[in-house]
């Protein structure tokens, strides 16, 4: 379908451009020295403990993925006996190759995670400013991996198909994927972290990363199957889901105002590519200098190169400047909740202050005034998610109605997801300069070495909670963009449809949806729980049975693959129900109750994922963080009270924050996916419907 | 305005009669022995606290009402200087005589509670069956008082104005009253419980209900003025604004249907206070019975009797049955939420027991295992609430169109609240029989009858998650008819509104309404918290200064008084700021944003008050019974470490379920009533409305 040069193809070839950038940082990476033997076999160690998790996890995966593809390719986006028949195999195609897609960039991000902790380790031998851009290039791959194969994906199916429906499928793979490695990523590390720590530290007294710990090995694994793989998942599903909820509202905009409103995103997407390659060039430090400052200043810079490169754009491509406008609104609030969530996280902040403080009053305390900051946290992201909502829907209205107004929402979702090839980098730095710092350790490394991955480790917790305002931010508009463009496709398969909250049937969706985020995190955190005691019992097991372990023996070693295996299995066996659980309430609410049920169940659920998302990932971030502050001697310090309460509250913020919390974005996109690809078979086919026109209703 | 006998005089009719028995149950608890001198004086010693609190609390609470009967003055239902000062006045003088309504009401049922309690000890030491209709009586007189004096209120209010706008006054007075009652109680009765439970068990190990504590007292009377007061407050107010829901929604009908819209809530309202009082007197039990059967079947009978009454005027009256079928479904829906609730935190369910299990692992993964349970809680009722409202809307909407829809749903709040008088009762019962128990160890009488004791208390506590589950269910249907209410008077004041979820205005309302349960909570909580820090530094002060008291050295006594104080005068200080934060903000988004606006903010608030309500109140209840199933002798009994994990589970469930949990529904009531109040007014006043109207959007 393509004659000449369109304006759009600069999205492919930023993603080229993205990808050719990352295969620049893993070499850099790779040249750096992994350091002493000790490090390099620890660092095998992890890198093989994530191996093992991947692949497993791909194989099921991968089953999951053929039953879906045969689903697919027998009922969408019409049933195969009724339509044609080539379109439901492109569609097939599509969800496979998003979801390969997807695992390519999970896969390499996490290589090379794997490999660049010990060059970290070793690098800070040599100072900071040596080891910090070996951490966050080695994020940065990721991060480029996720953006340059997510857009290139987009591209080709695109270029291939000229339809955005078909991009969906792409979306939903992608999705897919997600739900796996982020949940799946999810229960695995918090399994393996409860029970490291509920063992070692709390009934053998062991410290942090000890070598003798069976476990060990599993906690770091931990860390980089769940925020580097997983959270690379996640944006890759968050991303090129916003990219097609826009494509879908540009394409029925299309029809009466041109091409260009397809066209836009795709250029937008691609000026943001050329932003976070800009930034991430810009991410230094000096020998003494700040990490974190090197981190968030990158962000910083990385949104004002967006908004003069998108600005030019607009300006020589004619677009209308409202559009910049609800661009640039996203990317602003992205930046105005991440320094919120900063504020309810932050040790120096009130909240995790206070938290700390209350600890004095045992663990009880510490719990309840945790969670009630959780709760507190949560009414400024959603005012600025709102306000962007509504002010880039009023925005863009008057160019031309109500469609206009919702392509205002998905544009402001594009902004803040501009910048996510940077966001993507610095969320991966965390866990390499985390698994630094435990290979540092475990390894013998000077303490003067210790410190420096210290520094580097705690930057990586201030980055992350602004990177992750955006996410969540992102999120919540990708979503409602999401539930516009499932409106569009209805009304295109000849349902105008009105989420009317008075409607019955929307108000039985909503009132339905709500609960459904609730009952995930439930069976996700009751899955880290089981898998936890089938850990537990292992750990136990072998400091019983392994002569000379517990006393640290030289020569005695713990069978670390075992308890990677255990975590592996058993996070994949609770994963399972969940992911099924979700599709099948989202197919059961549109076959009974139709389109208006099945728009209220995602408005219900979307809202109730943004509180308890915000909920559990600030609360958990607090309680973490004021068992830190303890741990720096105050209240007593490491050992009193107080800091036997604040470990309990961080025991319980584990599986809120790094589990549940971030696994609802996935949650309500694949749901809003699942809903759009049955939205025109739906129509067609519903109990209410058919009720209502054989008389009964 | 009234010139013959209409039906609807059935309803004060109903309420007399309920006022009646309430007396007469009042007698006869006060006929009963209180038993011996120290009986008497523990007895009395909660009176008086309980008195103090509801002394302080109604001096503020006056206060606050007249702060609002002036606004109210000044400003509604139309600004004075603009229409006709009488209606202002009559508002205002709805709003005090709800307040004081439900004061009298409160106040009756805590009297008779706190004399009820040692008359129940005493009398169980004759028996099971002298003792019980003791409790059940001494409830009862709270649940007919709030039935009666209730629905004799609307009914005053009605027949003087004819006016359904001014009882929205009257319901308006009953929710302030409610809030203070509700969520001061609740603060106030966590306070003590925490501190009496933190100083008194965990650091000196003496047992519950020590006299040497000197925080007992302040515990007991928190169970009244928490549960008897707060609770009696809170049904009120819902039963209250049900009512007024259904009028409001009924004299829009009336105006092309006939006057019988207005008429059969009322009616079907005294049809609910009939069958309770002839469901109270099957209460019985015999001497070795069980009281939660008794309970239970009470409730049972009611709801049939309300059944067959109502079928019975439908037929005479000439009704159409579909409105009765509306009413119906409302109870069957109650019932089943209850029985569901009753699952998820019974001792003998598979929830309680599992996290009683997981108590062995340690407090964190008892937290996690109940927070879960808590979550997977809320599907069911809400599937339950979704379900009714659907469905009465859809029977109803065939009679002539949307308004008819609503109509139906609040006629199912209406069955669900129609045997409140039953519900207070039983619910009421659970602290004069705790009271009980309490009365009974302190002086010392024999194990036989602190054994009939805890046996009635074990059954008050069974009864209360089937009311419960009825009274949130009842509070979810009666914010949908209030929003569906306050669309009307938005109506009928010239903005036709529809609250679709995609138009800009109404999606940010929607996203910050989601977080005002969530911040209310937490204010509610916090102030648990430092309310509790204060108490326990008086705690550790007496126990310090005192001498002798820590040894119970004969003639040695704390000063309960002090305790009382604090945690009286602190309730009112925490609560000031939450009750000013949603009124407050109530009033802005309205003001800003308009009517779309503020009913996205209602729809929102309410779907997460509903999530929020429902996880605290049933975790809560969990965490509570995990530990009773504990120290019933499972996993090591009391004062092993699984004990003491399920001790930090309770207390971080005490102001789940005491005091944020159950301060939602009023929480959510006082935000309707406000909206609708102030329609009128927001319809003309808004800053988007007069932006849009200069051209700016």
């Amino acid at each position: 379908m393509l004659e000449s040069f369109e304006p759009w193809l600069i999205a492919p070839i930023a993603s080229l451009i993205s990808i050719l950038v990352g295969l620049y940082f893993y070499r850099y990476v790779e040249k750096q020295d992994s350091g002493n033997e000790k490090m390099r076999e620890i660092s095998d160690a992890i890198r093989l403990g994530a191996r093992a998790f991947i692949k497993r996890e791909y194989t099921v995966l991968f089953m999951f993925v053929g039953v879906v593809s045969v689903l697919l390719l027998i009922f969408l986006p019409t049933p195969i006996w009724t339509g044609d028949p080539l379109s439901n195999i492109t569609l097939m195609l599509a969800y496979i190759f998003g979801s390969v897609f997807s695992a390519l960039a999970g896969f390499l991000g996490l290589t090379i995670a794997t490999k660049a902790n010990a060059k970290v380790a070793n690098g800070a031998q040599q100072g900071l400013n040596k080891a910090f851009p070996i951490g966050f290039r080695g994020g940065a791959v990721m991060g480029f991996a996720v953006v340059g194969i997510g857009l290139l994906g987009i591209s080709i199916v695109y270029a291939l198909t000229g339809d955005p429906q078909i991009v969906l499928g792409f979306s939903f793979g992608a999705s897919a994927l997600a739900l796996f490695a982020k949940a799946g990523g999810g229960i695995y590390t918090k399994t393996a972290d409860i029970s490291a720590d509920l063992v070692g530290k709390v009934e053998l007294d062991l410290p942090e990363d000890d070598p003798r710990n069976p476990a060990v090995i599993a906690d770091n694994v931990g860390d980089n199957v769940g925020d580097v793989a997983g959270m690379g998942a996640d944006l890759f599903d968050s991303y090129v889901a916003s990219i097609v909820a826009v494509m879908i509202l540009g394409a029925a905009l299309s029809l009466n105002f041109g091409a260009q409103y397809i066209e836009i995103p795709l250029v937008f997407a691609a000026m943001g590519v050329f932003a976070s390659i800009i930034g991430s060039f810009t991410v230094r430090v000096s020998k003494n200098g700040s990490p974190g400052s090197a981190l968030n200043n990158g962000t910083y810079v990385t949104c004002l190169i967006f908004g003069v490169l998108t600005a030019i754009t607009t300006y020589y491509m004619g677009y209308d400047w409202r559009i910049w406008g609800a661009a640039a609104i996203g990317l602003v609030a992205g930046v105005i909740i991440g320094v919120t969530t900063d504020y309810f996280t932050s040790e120096e902040k009130g909240p995790a202050q206070k938290t700390a403080e209350a600890s004095q009053s045992g663990p009880a305390i510490n719990i309840i005034t945790g969670f009630s900051y959780g709760l507190r946290s949560i009414i400024l992201p959603l005012i600025g998610i709102g306000i962007a909502a509504a002010v880039s829907y009023l925005l863009l209205e008057p160019l031309g109605g109500v469609t206009f107004g919702v392509f205002g929402i998905s544009m402001a979702a594009i902004g803040m997801l501009s910048i996510v090839g940077l966001t993507v980098s610095n969320d991966a730095y965390g866990p390499i300069v985390d698994n630094a710092k435990g290979v540092a350790e475990q390894s013998g490394l000077s303490e003067e070495v210790i410190a420096i991955t210290d520094k580097l480790d705690a930057a990586g917790n201030t980055a992350k909670a602004i990177t992750k305002g955006f996410a969540i931010g992102a999120a919540g508009l990708t979503v409602i963009s999401l539930l516009a463009a499932f409106q569009e496709l209805a009304l295109q398969a000849g349902h105008p449809a009105i989420f009317d909250i008075m409607d019955p049937l929307v108000l039985m969706g909503t009132l339905i949806g709500v609960a459904i985020p609730a009952v995930f995190s439930a069976m996700l955190m009751l899955g880290v729980g089981k898998n936890a005691e089938r850990m537990i019992a292992e750990i136990r097991r072998q400091f019983k049975e392994i002569p000379g372990l517990r006393e640290g023996k030289p020569g005695v070693k713990p069978d670390y693959a075992s308890c990677v295996d255990i975590a592996t299995v058993g996070a994949i066996r609770e994963l399972m129900p969940a992911s099924v659980f979700i599709i099948v309430a989202t197919l059961v609410v549109g076959f009974v109750g139709g389109i208006q049920a099945l728009g209220g169940f995602l408005a219900g659920a979307i809202l109730s994922s943004l509180l308890l998302a915000l909920l559990m990932s600030n609360a958990g971030g607090l309680w973490d963080n004021a068992k830190k502050l303890i741990e720096t001697g105050v209240y007593g310090g490491k050992g009193s009270e107080a800091h036997k309460a604040a470990v309990v509250g961080d025991t319980v913020g584990d599986p809120f924050k790094d589990t549940a919390g971030p696994s609802l974005n996935t949650m309500i996109t694949v749901m809003s996916l699942v809903a759009s690809l049955f939205a025109a078979l739906i129509v067609n086919y519903n109990l209410v419907g058919w009720l209502q026109s054989i008389g009964i209703l």
